[in-house]
Order: structure tokens, then sequence, then C-alpha cells
């Protein structure tokens, strides 16, 4: 796979890199952001793979969340892809919640979507692959995300029993099947069928879910987008329907933005080291 | 003093603000950075002022340094004002290091500039006298900055002493009168006569220091500017010959961005909070 280091920076100990990497799932080239603790010079480190928002690239979450400090604490690496696949070739449509920088970490069967639009595996398989092939990265896997990217981190968590030691959620999108974002964009990327829907759909998955993976959300009360998008309230219903173990930790005063992240990213990655280092 | 707040975020328990107010001395509208942390809720807090590099606004630095954090742990307010006057009546000039985005922190006495660009007064009276006005503020004042900001919070503290209890400097443009960045500002704000510009040279104003006020400096050894800029081997040979207290450390690896200052921003909040809190 053809790599790319286009950003090597000293960040807490460590190194905060962008690579540019060749995807053949996708069908083009992708950045990806990686924290690499000062531990990884002991040996391989567990690694947590970030998943970001509608309209993020790799450089949100880098740059904002002030998240390498915790992860040079715990000696864990931090992997931030982009938020979709990218190019001139690749389709695109008006508005910032469907087509790039919004792939909403589904496979895409419908045209023009299913030539690239193929993040979950890309997330799943094939990114984690590229990682792993470095000696400094361990298999020991941990998912978190904000947004459309909680709702990512969710829903491959609880349709992958066993890959990821643990899971977390900024503000996820918990029910997309229910709400606009979601309609919107599984509407285009997966078609008319809404049944297909529920594959993609962490209140639907919960409820069959094979494994009693705990999962970790922060949500603040004075979110912009608490009651159109997000709705909490559904996968509270839902993991309690379900018997699923769930802390959701309600937080007031705050908003969608990264100042919210970087706020309780801290105690995620503690709550992430625990689990990758036990 | 007409003023309006403009983003209002809850932030490691207290608020990221930032405000749009009327500066009479520049002649246009400014936007500031202002977090409160929670401990405004018992009383009257210091503030760490805090100056940007070329081409910021006030927007760099609450966004990426993560200084939030530690401003909380301390009870600091942090205040992060714009880098230069603006608006469409207010002069620029091709290039980012003259300018919109590269006030220099001097007061201009030449044509285009005089009018608006007199960030010095700015720094040091109008914005303190706009922030105490606020009863959360105490007037226990530090000053940092990087890089051009860094520039600015040396030679402020030097020309007024007793105004600030503590200084410190991320990057900084120790001599502008020998580099380029400071000759083509200073030659634009301040004219042809050179003698008039050691007024703001932080290697000449501490050789005639009234105050031997500690100076802190970090400074990345692989700084892209290290050479060609900011030279700190002539802060280090100034502050020798003067017996003016210096602690300079150099930092193997780190470059000139903002992942350097938010690797480090912990201990120099850490410094301030020891000479504000005592």
């Amino acid at each position: 796979m053809t790599t790319e280091r286009i950003e090597h920076r000293a960040c807490f100990g460590g190194w905060q890199d962008v690579y540019r990497h060749r995807s053949e799932v996708l069908g083009c080239d992708m950045t990806v952001g990686v924290y690499l603790p000062p531990q990884v010079e002991q040996g391989p480190c567990p690694v947590l793979y970030w998943l970001s928002g509608l309209t993020c690239t790799e450089q949100n979450f880098i740059t904002k969340a002030g998240a390498q400090r915790y992860a040079a604490e715990h000696g864990i690496i931090l992997v931030a892809p982009d938020t979709s696949p990218r190019g001139e070739d690749v389709a695109d449509a008006e508005g910032y919640d469907l087509g790039k920088g919004a792939g909403f970490y589904v496979n895409a069967t419908q045209a023009p979507w299913a030539s690239h639009y193929r993040m979950y595996d890309y997330i799943v398989d094939e990114l984690p692959t590229w990682v792993e092939a470095d000696p400094m990265a361990s298999d020991r896997r941990a998912i978190s995300g904000h947004s459309m990217g909680g709702h990512g981190a969710l829903t491959i968590a609880l349709k992958n029993p066993g890959r990821y030691r643990s899971v977390s959620a900024f503000s996820p999108i918990v029910a997309p099947t229910q709400v606009p974002w979601g309609q919107k964009a599984f509407a285009a990327y997966l078609g008319d069928d809404r049944e297909a829907w529920k594959a993609w759909d962490t209140v639907e998955l919960i409820r069959q879910a094979r494994e009693q993976l705990p999962l970790l959300v922060d949500q603040g009360d004075a979110d912009e987008f608490l009651q159109g998008q997000l709705k909490p309230e559904l996968l509270q219903a839902a993991a309690a329907e379900a018997g699923h173990p769930l802390t959701l930790r309600m937080r007031p005063g705050y908003d969608h933005s990264y100042y919210f992240i970087a706020s309780f990213i801290g105690d995620h990655i503690a709550h992430h080291a625990a689990a990758l280092n036990a």
C-alpha cells in the first residue's frame, strides 16, 4: 500500500503524524492522523480509533480535542481517519450532510455512491490492517467518535463482537433511521428499503447484540442537535429493554462543539486505557 | 464601550466566550476570546493575556492550545485578543507578515498605518480596562504569547514594570530589529529611523530593564524559523550581559506549531499561577 507521511510534529513527548495512503476498498487516497505516544519506543501500544463527525477531515480531532496529552499518559496510539472517500472522481452532493465529509461509516449499495462509499469496510478492516502492519501498533483496539462518528463507533463495535475492547461516543446519532440526517444519508447510500437501514442503526443493533460490551456516551444538554438528530433517550430505552450496559452522562451546559469533546476526552481515554491495558 | 458576546461554550467546567467590542484606540471593532474558569463564581480571578502570532485571530489559541484545562485547574481567566485592527477601512498589505494579522504589538507612526495600528496601546491599556470592568476579573495580570505574540509579551512586560506579575513566551521573535520579519514590519510601521525601532525590541529593552521580572521562554529546536527569525541565542546573550533572570528551555524535536504550544502551555500556566495566586 502506497504511504506518504505528510505531517510529523513533536507533541507531548510523542509524534502527531498525518499520512496519505492508498485505500483499495475506497478506491482513493485517504489521509489519516496518527498520534504515536512516547511509549511506542518500549514496544507495541494499543490503538484507539477516532471517527469524526459531519464536515470533518482528519484535522479536526488532532488539532482541537487535546487528546494527545492523555494518549501520552496512557500509552495509547490515536488513529483519526478522514470521514469519507475523497477525490475528483468521487460522487458528492449539495449540503454538508451527504457525500464528501459525510460517509456515515456504511457500505453504500446505491449508485452513484456504491463505487467509493465503503467507509465501514475501510474502518473495520483496511485501516486496522494498515495500522497494525507497523510493529509499534498492537491488535488491541478501542473505538470512539463524535456525532456521525459516534454513530460509526457504536454500530461498528456492535456489529463486530470481540474486535474492540471498549467503545465510547460523544453526542452520537443513535437512531439514524429515525432522524433527518440518517434518513437523508441512508436513502441515498442504501436505497428505499428501510429494513436494510436497520443494520446500520445503534438502537436496532443493540436489540440483537451478541456481546455485552459496555457503551460509554457523553451528551451535552445544550447541544443544538439534541432534540432533532441525536435523541439519546432512544438509546437509553433500547439499552434498558435489551439489558445492555450503558453509561449515558448528560453534561449540563455543553454543546456539540470540540470544546465539549476536549472537556471530557480525558475521561474517555482513561476508560479505553483501562480496557486496553488490562 | 459597545460589547457583544458572539460565542459562549461550556468548556472544562467554565465558559469559552468570544466577544466583539469597540476599540477606540484602534478605531475598529475587535474580537477577543475570554475563558472564564469555574472559580469566577467564587470571586475575582487573575488574568493571563495571550498574544498570538502572525496570521492568527482570537480563534487559534482558544481552539488549538488546550489551555482551558489548566486555566480551570488554577482559576485563571484567559484573554486572547486578535492580532491587528480589522475592517474595510484598515490599511493592509500583500503578504502574511505586514498589515492585518501582523500588528506586531507596536504603535505605528507612519502612514497609512498610524491611524489604526496601535496594538501596544490596545493591549497595555484599553483591553485590560475593558476586561477589568467586569467584577469577575482582578487586576492581577500575566502575559504570554507565541512568535510575534511572544515578542509582544516580552516587550510589553519589559516596558511596563509592575504591571504584570509574570511573563512567558513560546518561540518569540526576540530581536525584531535584526531579523526579516521585524525589519519589514518596523520599516513600515515606524519608518526608517532604526533608533526608534529599539523601543520595541526585547534584546534592546532587556539592557535597560528597571525591573528584574524573570523571563520564561520555550523554544523548539526543530522550529523552521529558528535560525532566520527567532535567534534565541541573542536573548540569552543579552540576559546574561544584563544579569536579567531568564529561563530558556530548548525543546528537542518541537517545531513552531500549536502542537508545541499545547505540549507546554500547562507548564506556562502553572508558572503564571504561582505568581498570580501568590
